[in-house]
């Protein structure tokens, strides 16, 4: 008899780089683990650990409850599962494939159809932090559905979080901290450039760049939060006329460095267009509502 | 007589915000404090704690042998200190005016043919930050003088680091470190805006975007400049190619959401232009090699 406290078999789809640390993850932590993949060959090292090589999807499908895919994209999901739609009744399929929300609603909706249930995840971490306690994965999908697999999925990563009952919404938070890990690493990129055109190493400003993003940015990304929900953007010292200024001189320093200021226009845009909307003495943060208004 | 461990005199030059707060706290360290300022008014409070309020400029010049400059702009140190130029003989001038590199290098030229020593610097904080224990200050110029100067200095934040006899050298780790700040409150800010078109709160969002930062962001920052250094961009986790697939769903999926994608474009440019120069299987850090190239 299977209790509670048994690791539930799982069939993991999908053997990229991805997949296979999710399947490696399950084989460490005791679960039975069939393993499927498009192209053959990319279950050998997992066989070695345990896992059993499905012959078909249909096989896959079969042998566990509980149904991880990790493809390249939601064509991919489709392709995959779309043959084997009538197996699903009672399966819960788990999706780590990376898309955008609506994607992600689609598949929730054809899910539905086949009786499986369904819940959207996206892995905030590449595939070694895969299995680590503080290893952040995000989940949209019906509560009780994460809740009755919640110890199965935490086998990924110790910090998964149930963000809602939309499918979307783990596409959407995923979306949201890759704008801020792209724009950020952009612009200390920038800011590697801006010293070695004076032949410095990026070594030398980097501890200054730990310091200033823990005590500078963090605590005005956090603050922006606030003043984002409330609307607020009193500030009573950094305002966004005097901060369009400097982007003028980051722009113009950067092309006398002879490095492109590409990144700095859109920013120099929208403070640009803030002052000339009246509000040049509120806070930085206040660029919000010119990036949410597209239409003036 | 006055012994090493007395307070130096300081006499503070341009009481604006920042001005008035490095007076602030030099009174507070019980230094023999002068200021002034162009147009009248602003020392009431600081001669209220114990500040002298000079008549003049070349009374301020006379009353202390360290000089702390704190105006607009390069423009109007000049504009203060040329008429007085023949009273600067032996006196260390402190400019903590911002400006660029080259505006740095010009005012040291200018001091030098005076006889006054010279430093640049740079307050990496808001008024309400100087004078505490951790608050971070950039400085070139001469190291001797730097190290002379050293406790007088710290007095207005104590993490006061010495970046090398360059005088711009401070200016160009300022902007440096905007570049971070602006670009990463700006990658922020467009993740507010994403979730904000689901009617997510951005409070919802920041607590992960905190995490994130710490674990994701600081790690890809401080590789980066690993990578920028040695030239060496491998990666067996993220290459360049998948992330400017990335970008443009980011792209799609904010246009889609009604928001600008316009802090976006600038980067999927450069990691485009970096998988045409057919470095798509490298690490994100390659970029830097499209920014400061301009020239192509
Ligand atoms: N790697 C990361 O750092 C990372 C981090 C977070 C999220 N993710 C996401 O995880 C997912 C997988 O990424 P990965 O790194 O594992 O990618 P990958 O190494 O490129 O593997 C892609 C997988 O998709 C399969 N596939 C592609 N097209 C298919 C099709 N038409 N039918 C069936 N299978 C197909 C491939 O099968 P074949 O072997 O037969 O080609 C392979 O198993 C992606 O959505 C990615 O965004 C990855
Ligand atoms: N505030 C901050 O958060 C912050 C942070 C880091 C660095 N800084 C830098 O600190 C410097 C001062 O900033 P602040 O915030 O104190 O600015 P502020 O409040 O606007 O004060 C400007 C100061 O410059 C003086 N000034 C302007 N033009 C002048 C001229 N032609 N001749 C003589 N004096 C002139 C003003 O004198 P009047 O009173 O006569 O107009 C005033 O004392 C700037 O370079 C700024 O970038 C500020």
């Amino acid at each position: 008899m299977v209790t509670e406290a048994s690791p539930a078999p799982v069939s993991v789809i999908g053997l990229g780089l991805m997949g296979a640390a999710l399947a490696g993850a399950y084989l460490k932590a005791g679960h039975q683990t069939t393993v499927w993949n498009r192209s053959a060959g990319k279950a050998d090292a997992l066989v070695a650990q345990g896992a059993t090589n499905a012959a078909d999807i249909a096989e896959a499908v079969a042998a566990s409850d509980v149904l991880v895919v990790c493809v390249v994209d939601y064509a991919a999901f489709h392709a995959i599962l779309e043959p084997v739609k009538d197996a699903l009744q009672g399966k819960v399929i788990v999706n780590l494939t990376s898309g955008l929300p609506d994607d992600a609603r689609g598949a929730a909706e054809w899910a539905s159809g086949t009786g499986a249930e369904y819940l959207d995840g996206y892995i905030m971490s590449v595939p070694p932090g895969v299995g680590l306690p503080q290893t952040l994965l995000f989940y949209g999908g019906d509560a009780d559905v994460f809740a009755k697999h919640e110890a199965t999925l935490k086998v990924l990563g110790g910090n998964s979080i149930h963000l809602g009952a939309d499918a979307g919404v783990a596409a959407l938070y995923d979306l949201g901290l890759l704008a801020i890990l792209w724009s950020s690493l952009a612009g200390a990129l920038h800011a590697y450039a801006l010293v070695a055109s004076e032949k410095i190493p990026a070594a030398a400003l980097a501890p200054f760049a730990e310091q200033w993003i823990t005590h500078v940015v963090l605590p005005s990304v956090k603050g922006a939060a606030a003043a984002v929900d409330s609307g607020q953007y009193a500030t009573s010292v950094s305002t966004t006329a005097l901060n369009a200024v400097g982007l003028g001189k980051m722009v113009e320093a950067s092309k006398a460095a002879g490095i492109r200021p590409d990144l700095m226009l859109p920013i120099k845009a929208y403070l640009e267009q803030r002052v000339a909307d009246g509000h040049g003495e509120e806070a930085l943060a206040g660029m919000f509502e010119v990036i949410r208004s597209p239409e003036r």
